[in-house]
């Protein structure tokens, strides 16, 4: 690269010739734009962008190693989400990709950026909280980065940890006729944030109004806390199953079944009656005259599993009561339908997850 | 964890009872105090908080991991930087940490914050950056994480490598009488952010007037790119040398000499007259009626190697160009002092590099 700062200097990046919008790409648009330069080089590296974690060969087992960015008024709004839950949501957040290809998350770095508003009892409850989904998960927090910040709080994470060769889960090994199986409930913490901000808003507009949300404490914990679900991991291993393909929950089953789907060349078919669907969330979800299958389908942050199962591992899970055969898969590949109660079918479309929980 | 929403609910974490200010700790102080809290429990977890990188055990070898913030506005301007040299620089920066340790990076990951005032065209300009720096290192671009940004550009990096485990080089191995090497010069990209800083404000205030930088393209080619010493681990290990004690200068030589003093006990005699210093920082810095070697100890960015050697190693670096003996190591603990070209002492102080560059 030759330096060439007559022209670069004080250089206009931001005129509107031949500009494109990003908006007209998308996320996972402008990933796969991205990712097309970049071929991997080194031998062990044994897969780069494209599914939840890097997945580097470290010999006698696969390292994965996965990195998340969450910013103040567009991830979380500090007005009703307490420090040190955010800090246990964050450490759970990263290493949910980890448990997504059926490894168990070992280290994680915390980089922050903080303004002057932030004191150290506010940085001090963030990582109380961090340091509780640590103990929890067996996970050490081995470094980071601290750097000030013009606007609000940033986190960015990174996890580390370790599959065994064999029992790695990718996105692209669901095959025709596998049962497609999710863990837990689904919109739980979509409808949470719901009921969050309408009592952020009732409480804006009359400060004297106490919210009443103790009749919603689920779905909030949903939203403000979320738990990994590592004990899936456990249970895996104890129980000698190794799922087909996985990915976890974060930006709503549609928009990850777009992606089990565009990676194994298949599609799915989805029932609306299987759909695990706690009932504070579908009283929640109709009170606010919302689809409680949509919300399901929708919601993200559920960080719960998603993931396709060889037939004959059916009699294994079918009495366990954390997991729920929602589906099958199917040779069409890209096309995800959602059978609904009356027997209709819909086309499921990944709409994801807003990025900014304002819009 | 109990969830306690009345308590915590629209929660006041930033009133001002018993508050103690983040700028009365500084960002040492800050890593410090939290990171009393965390102390690995994984066997494989050799090194945590306190070096360049965390330090894994991967068996035969160690894996290496860290990771960086990069914010518009506070660690770059892209009023001046082209993105480009920006992409090309956030990687030389994460993967600098590695080579810190004796190790070469593998593979890096990449999280970028996005207003809609990028294009994809100034997207793909940051991205040509980065992938032009992993050609040149060999490091593989293997994942990441895009949202959108309230404010500017923002750029989360992990750096992902490996050391032989007979090869690491931690902050802590320094011994009395040990040699104090430092690798290329120093001050250059100080020198060169205050010519790009000056020059926008010349153009600021007359629009009409070219910036005149052809005269200091040395330097402000250290401030825009910079370049991560790749070649002197290859060197290392040609040559059968291992550092007793090794960290990048990325906040200053005064800075880093802090961090080495500390961890490993001991102290350092830097001579002045031993400073490497390139003869357009000398002229830039007298024209800016600044020291230069005041420049050369306390300008960041850099990303020169700082390192300690063993006496009998001497004959193997003394005729290297790129090797600089600077002074050596004292056994005492924490008095860092500068010999003047007098023959006066001085107390080095570890001023750090100001978060902001506009500071």
């Amino acid at each position: 690269m030759v330096i060439s700062l007559s022209q670069s200097y004080l250089c206009r990046m931001f005129d509107n010739t031949d500009r494109t919008e990003l908006s007209a790409m998308g996320e996972f648009g402008l990933i796969n734009h991205l990712a097309q330069h970049f071929s991997p080089s080194n031998p062990n590296t044994v897969m780069g962008i494209g599914d939840d974690c890097a997945v580097i060969d470290k010999g006698d087992h696969f390292a994965l190693v996965t990195t998340e960015i969450l910013q103040e008024g567009i991830n979380f709004d500090l007005s009703f989400h307490p420090l040190k839950h955010l800090g246990y949501k964050a450490i759970s957040m990263v290493i949910s990709d980890i448990y997504a290809m059926n490894g168990l998350a070992e280290q994680v770095l915390v980089g922050i950026g903080l303004s002057n508003r932030f004191s150290l009892e506010a940085v001090e409850e963030l990582y109380a909280g961090m340091q509780l989904a640590c103990e929890h998960f067996g996970v050490d927090l081995v470094g980071g980065d601290t750097s000030t910040s013009r606007g609000g709080l940033l986190i960015s994470l990174t996890a580390v940890g370790r599959v065994d060769k064999q029992k790695i889960c990718y996105r692209k090994g669901a095959k025709e006729s596998d049962l497609l199986v999710v863990t837990g409930d689904l919109g739980g913490a979509y409808m949470g944030l719901q009921i969050l901000e309408r009592e952020k808003k009732v409480f804006l507009e009359v400060p004297t109004m106490q919210p009443d949300i103790a009749q919603y404490d689920y779905i909030v914990g949903r939203q403000l806390r979320a738990d990994a679900r590592k004990d899936i991991i456990d249970q895996f291993n104890i129980m000698g199953i190794i799922p087909t393909s996985m990915i976890d929950v974060s930006d709503g089953v549609a928009s990850e079944l777009f992606h089990l789907a565009k990676a194994s060349g298949v599609g799915f078919h989805v029932y609306e009656e299987k759909l695990p669907i706690d009932t504070q969330t579908v009283d929640t979800a109709l009170a606010f005259d919302l689809n409680p299958s949509i919300v399901a389908l929708n919601g993200g942050e559920d960080f719960e599993l998603l993931f396709t199962l060889s037939q004959k591992d059916y009699e294994s899970i079918k009495n366990m009561p954390d997991f729920t055969v929602i589906g099958h898969v199917t040779e069409q590949s890209g096309k995800n339908l959602l059978i609904s109660k009356s027997g209709n079918q819909f086309d499921i479309k990944a709409q994801g997850w807003p990025d900014s929980q304002k819009d």
